[in-house]
């Protein structure tokens, strides 16, 4: 099974690496752009028999390692 | 305008943020993943007229900034 997941930072929370980026395209001309924000995007392979308890188990992953609950949302995606 | 950029490691390429992951769930009891992959995913927010060159534009920023096209793939999504 393969699962998506999606690693973002909370609204009000900074990003300063959206920013660097921001800045670095309005440098490079792309002035359209007004706000960048830069998550993580991670893909699992998993070996799991259908109907389990896997989205429990992918919530529990994300909740204790892939994301930082305090900061950051997630969201879980599954083919 | 709202775009969000995902941006993968290319087939082939060693991803060592994603065994050190992988490593870390398996170490966690987290047995049943097999593989890790982790890009990043990207949220623009774009202030364009409706039925600009805005795709042109997108792809641009993805092959001069956003991404390694050498090493990483991109897809982009449009809101």
């Amino acid at each position: 099974m393969k699962a998506k997941v999606y690693v973002t930072l909370k609204k009000g929370v900074l990003d300063p690496q959206g920013r660097a980026v921001l800045g670095a395209l309005k440098h490079m001309d792309f002035d359209e752009v007004t706000d960048v924000r830069i998550g993580k995007f991670m893909e699992l392979e998993l070996d799991v028999p259908e109907g389990g308890d896997e989205d429990k188990r992918l919530a529990e992953m994300c909740e204790r390692l892939l994301a930082n609950p305090v900061i950051e949302n997630y969201r879980i995606e599954r083919d």
